[in-house]
């Protein structure tokens, strides 16, 4: 049975590196005593371990131990044996791109499917979708395909942005974006603000946080659904 | 000898499409009476006669004939002949896909190098830098290269914006994105404000417009370029 955390962001504003999700943390990983860490992301473009390094620090308040994917010398049997699995934040292209080279997209879909509990925060959320063409980050490197896990039926936008109606910005906003993503492609995307997660336990895939999310589908209305709400019926 | 207008954004806040440009561009386009305009990139979906239409509109102020790309059955040859070419804005993964798809990217940037006038405005302006690696958009298609037209020796960000400091969005500046870029990548960046643009004549590249411009390289920190400077040592 799927058990997956899906978060729009790891940081609220003023607050510490996953500090918001701890609570949360804690009970979805309760049956792991350590934690393999995808670090590929790189923000900023910190080191695979100096990452690890940050994300061990934020586990250890609730007393679990992080160990980087990239201490593997068979990233795919690690992965094959993980008992809980985090994919951080940064930026999407590179992340999608290393899960490519190193054939561990499959592996990941699989053994998340087959149940081993999953974090995603932002680019580590993005990749729980069909693909990862709504995402917000540059294209940085060159990935061998857009495709990512699937392991939802539908596209994620991460840290939703509402439209700023004061701004002289001429630059597409967010909404506009996804319109013309739905100019060539039919998936689903639901916009998740920051402090909003999807909780997904098997089937069900509920909105949590205080926030609204924001659904678009192809020539539709876009619509706000409240949080609780279950959206496994957006595919 | 190049002459190429580079700019930001094709409007300004509360102004019509091109306005704020049409004295330059009247003087840019002096020897064209009809300009060629490449409608590739396609901002909200619209269609490539409906953009053309739009173009034509605005370029009917200063009394240029404009035709769509799409109209004609050899587009390479469309190219050669035309005596001045504008890209217009969009999405750039879009935008560079078309080209490339449609074989148009060497024989465009050959056309520009060769002295045809040419215009670009955001995404048609991105593609005069050496990759569409920073742009701005959502990948919603996937191109076959990111390369471009490399007519300038450097990468455009185009709708360049300061970090918002009163901010408590946690996704990344365009500042970090464009740090990210540099950790995979050496071609300097330069983000320019809506309202700059670049006057390319030949080797000089004049940044004009009110504001300064902001240029990244790597491994080094970000400098303000004044409005009226050479940049054509960026490199």
């Amino acid at each position: 049975m799927k058990n997956i955390i899906i978060a729009s962001t790891s940081t609220l504003s003023g607050q510490k590196y996953l500090d918001y999700l701890l609570p949360t943390l804690e009970l979805h990983f309760q049956n792991c005593e350590t934690i393999l860490f995808i670090p590929y992301a790189r923000p900023s473009g910190i080191s695979h371990q100096g990452y690890t390094d940050m994300v061990q620090l934020a586990f250890a308040k609730i007393n679990k131990k992080v160990v980087g994917l990239h201490e593997f010398d068979d990233a795919t049997e690690a992965i094959r044996n993980a008992s809980g699995i985090f994919t951080g934040g940064g930026n999407t292209f590179v992340l999608v791109s290393q899960l490519h080279k190193n054939n561990l997209m499959n592996v990941l879909a699989e053994t998340i499917k087959n149940g081993t509990p999953y974090l995603g925060t932002s680019a580590g959320s993005v990749i729980c979708g069909l693909t990862m063409q709504t995402t917000n980050d540059m294209p940085i490197v060159y990935p061998s395909s857009f495709q990512t896990l699937g392991v939802i039926s539908f596209n994620l936008n991460a840290h939703y942005l509402d439209p700023d109606t004061s701004s002289k910005h001429m630059g597409e906003t967010r909404e506009t974006r996804i319109k013309e993503f739905h100019a060539y492609n039919s998936a689903p995307v639901l916009g998740l603000r920051e402090g909003s997660w999807l909780d997904v336990k098997g089937d069900k895939i509920i909105l949590k946080g205080e926030f609204t999310a924001r659904l678009f589908k192809q020539n539709q209305t876009p619509e706000e659904l409240e949080t609780g709400t279950d959206l496994s019926f957006i595919k």
